[in-house]
């Protein structure tokens, strides 16, 4: 074991601002990584998500292996090289989506046998396959090989999948080829059952990793749920490593999350929600798509500086969703991982300053009824 | 009748450089104007359509009045304030995509009588509400409202057709409001009669316009008829005025344009052959979704200064097509209008050096016989 690559630059209550030392650069925490699924942010170029403040993005293992597979990226280059994205990237380790393909997938104790959903043909992920394959990629971090637990689930049947998880996290380390500035995460699993978080933490801590993500939360349990599983569990990881909050979520998700203490979190919300005419604003959340806006014109948000904000109005923006041109989801993707790279980075600020409550609560506040208005619920 | 907007810089045979001011900066000649058809350049933010040089967009008439509105672009401060282009745009007049309304459009001596292709809603085109309309949408260049002339065509027919064009062009003229710096120009019809251009030209001079078009090519005659029309019809219009061949073309045909007097071009085929995976390359055209690119490392095009040539590989462009990702066709129609800009201004170039013989057959030296090989016939 090497010295932490991650150190707290100041607390507020739980909540931390952070420095996390990579190969590809350092990361402020708390941060937000946008997530690029297929080795792209959907409707961003490299350098338009450089320009919305991203420090880290996420790939998924599942979705490369099967194309353009796993040999392929590293012959390219590997994902930095070929996405001409130089900065860290973390890819997961494929358990997840592979859990999501009921019927498609047979698991065993060694790993899962799975069929690929895009021409069903067969695939099969140990956690020594799922480290090479990262590693192949050139992910910076590395996600452990997990069994997301499904919710709901009985404490008996997340118990048995936690215990797998663990087995599967010992060999995911064993497994991992150590180089400078490259991290492997383990990651917490137990449901919402917070006997089986402590145990999961326990193994994991007794494996030792350079960061630890707490994973199977944002599956339908709902936000009070998920905090109480934080509330009970967060506490128990090492101060001096990042955690990370896997697949969370709307912005009043991170800020509860950070103020318990989390520092990571990737999510598909604020892209997808892009791409269907979906912003998060500084006043709540507007539907682009909505005849209120057609004349309007106003910016989508006066308080951001990104380009769909500065260079045009909310009636050429409702414009370009109702005409269906690819400008539309473009410009709000771009907006809406602005106001998230903005949110985190306010919010670290806060942290600080010894303010993070305030800022919290103030950013709730600005948040007039608009949800509710545009019809806009964020569920996915 | 003020003095030309447009000077002839240096001429090569007949081809001319040449400069066409505008309220909204110079056009330097030879152009190629990019189609934003709905008030944006497919896949393109106004600073990637600035970086690829083009100095003048295109945008359409009837689809603006459908959506959203020439009232409401003008509520928005006009289309270049909506897109965020300042630079100039030419708006074509609806008479070409009206004309292909087949069954859904009434032709009287007066106007045309249309149903929308969205939602079958009636709306009427005259030339006073045509030139009302990119009044409205603030169109740097205005075109005339004329019939396009269908392919094939009677002599008959075409005589008939381009009578209404020319009694349109002089209604068009007579409502079009001189501001300085904005331009109208008229259309040459006529199909492929010489005697029909000839005398289409010598009325569209009888009015008067600051340039000239010229329609009802690209239609279905093929490039030898097209540039048999332009052999004995361009030498008719008045030197000292810009020449537009509306609806044209392949890089081939913009060579052999330019080499017969025409200054200006507008076409869909740069933007949406790069939407389905056609790339037009110093060494001829690519589709990217073909196989034999997906393990390649080099370079699109490795004369190419654009940001698919210099940041990615072929193997990745591949992999973006394969997977239906929206940067593929944002890529390569960057790629694409870069390669059409630095044709003409290689072009420009060569006609100030009285080289444009020899610049056109070096290009088409260098289209190796990948066309055939890669199956990316371009006929749109």
């Amino acid at each position: 074991m090497t010295g932490s690559p991650f150190s707290v630059t100041a607390m507020d209550g739980a909540a931390r601002a952070g420095v996390l030392q990579t190969a590809h650069g350092d990361i402020a925490t708390p941060v937000f990584m946008p997530v690029g699924t297929a080795a792209t942010v959907k409707g961003m170029t490299a350098d338009s998500v450089r320009a919305t403040g991203a420090q880290i993005i996420l790939a998924n293992t599942y979705h490369l292996m099967l194309r353009p597979g796993a040999d392929r990226v590293a012959a390219l280059g590997g994902l930095h090289r070929m996405m001409d994205w130089p900065g860290p990237i973390l890819t997961d380790s494929g358990g997840f989506q592979i859990m999501s393909l009921a019927g498609l997938r047979k698991l065993d104790a060694d790993g899962v046998t799975f069929r690929s959903h895009l021409d069903g043909s067969a695939h099969r992920l140990t956690p020594e396959r799922a480290m090479h394959i990262q590693y192949l990629l050139d992910a910076t971090i590395t996600m452990a090989l997990d069994e997301c637990t499904p919710f709901p689930a009985t404490e008996r049947e997340a118990e048995a999948s936690m215990l797998l998880s663990m087995r599967w996290a010992a060999r995911s380390r064993e497994a991992f080829v150590a180089r400078d500035g490259y991290h492997q995460f383990g990651i917490v699993q137990g449901g919402v059952y917070p006997d089986l978080r402590r145990r999961s933490t326990e193994a994991l801590l007794g494996i030792g990793f350079d960061g630890y993500a707490i994973g199977g939360l944002a599956v339908g349990e709902g936000q009070a749920v998920m905090f109480s599983v934080l509330d009970a569990s967060v506490g128990l990881l090492p101060a001096d490593r990042p955690r990370y909050l896997m697949g969370v979520g709307t912005p009043d998700d991170l800020l509860g999350a950070v103020a318990r203490g989390v520092d990571m979190f990737d999510c598909v919300i604020p892209t997808r929600a892009g791409r269907t005419g979906r912003a998060f604003t500084s006043q709540g959340v507007l539907n682009l798509r909505n005849a209120s806006h057609a004349t309007d014109d106003g910016a989508l948000d006066p308080a951001c500086d990104c380009p769909a904000c500065t260079r045009h109005a909310r009636g050429y923006l409702h414009h370009l969703f109702r005409t269906r041109e690819m400008l539309g989801p473009m410009l709000l993707t771009w907006h809406n991982l602005r106001y998230y790279r903005n949110l985190m980075a306010g919010l670290r600020q806060a942290i600080m300053l010894g303010r993070a409550a305030a800022y919290s609560a103030a950013v709730r506040a600005a948040w007039i009824s608009k949800d509710a208005a545009e019809g806009a619920s964020i569920d996915e």
